[in-house]
């Protein structure tokens, strides 16, 4: 099962490579990883997407409530949860699809940043689901210089 | 100096905290970082953004590049590039000051994706000038749950 865990962490040096550390050394496989800023500078926030069994989870968590630095562990999974991702990559277009493509960009939402002879550059946010619509709708096409994110999310009040 | 660093990565166990562990133990401070999918899913493009001197950062290179699993290493510091952050946050807003908030984040294209009697959520995509710009517009108000997912970037052509 797919678990989105938001950490609140001091913003100190190496904590990052100990929770990152953590969560390898008992075999979790890291989906996504994101550390960013959050309102107060001191302390940044890190939102992990792993793949695991909830027992050995349920480990890690504990282990990382010991951890110096670690502010707040919470599984987001199970609670309501709003999420997104941000995703900038180039598609490869010629004379006679780009405009097709651009339609299909259009209907998505996707924020077109650079339009080009022979390629457009994407800007696009969305939940997994619209994200997977996204490049399903493409997938014909040849997508380069992809960079996604991967996910952020916030609990529901 | 800030450096936004892209690395390209086989989709491995353990290569983000390796990569993560030659920063932090060279003294860099990790300002944000990324991993996510790309194209190709056996391959995962992290976005790191350091501070340091250009010295000590070529030595970081050049073991990044001895590492097994990482695939290319690409400093676009002094390249053109497109970068992005994507944020979500919470809002405390009243009666009186809702309308005026609203009006704020229209002008600075933010997305509302929730409207509360108490509290807006907010989606913003911007490069950090942006960034920086709406959260000064906001800086009066009551900000909470912030999550950040760092800065992707993108190589101009």
């Amino acid at each position: 099962m797919k678990h989105i865990i938001s950490v609140l962490v001091e913003n100190k040096f190496g904590v990052l490579t100990r929770v990152a550390g953590l969560f390898s050394a008992r075999g979790f496989n890291i989906n996504s990883l994101t550390v960013g800023e959050t309102e107060d500078p001191t302390v940044s926030r890190m939102t992990i997407v792993v793949k695991g069994d909830d027992k050995t989870l349920d480990q890690v968590k504990k282990q990382l409530n010991k951890l110096i630095d670690i502010i707040t562990v919470k599984d987001l999974t199970k609670k309501g949860f709003i999420d997104r991702e941000l995703l900038l990559f180039k598609i490869k277009v010629n004379a006679e699809n780009k405009a097709k493509v651009a339609g299909y960009l259009d209907k998505h939402h996707a924020k077109i940043l650079h339009s080009g002879a022979n390629s457009i550059t994407v800007e696009f946010v969305g939940d997994p689901e619209r994200v997977l619509k996204l490049l399903d709708e493409l997938k014909e096409y040849s997508i380069s210089d992809m960079v996604r994110t991967g996910r952020i999310a916030l609990a529901k009040e």
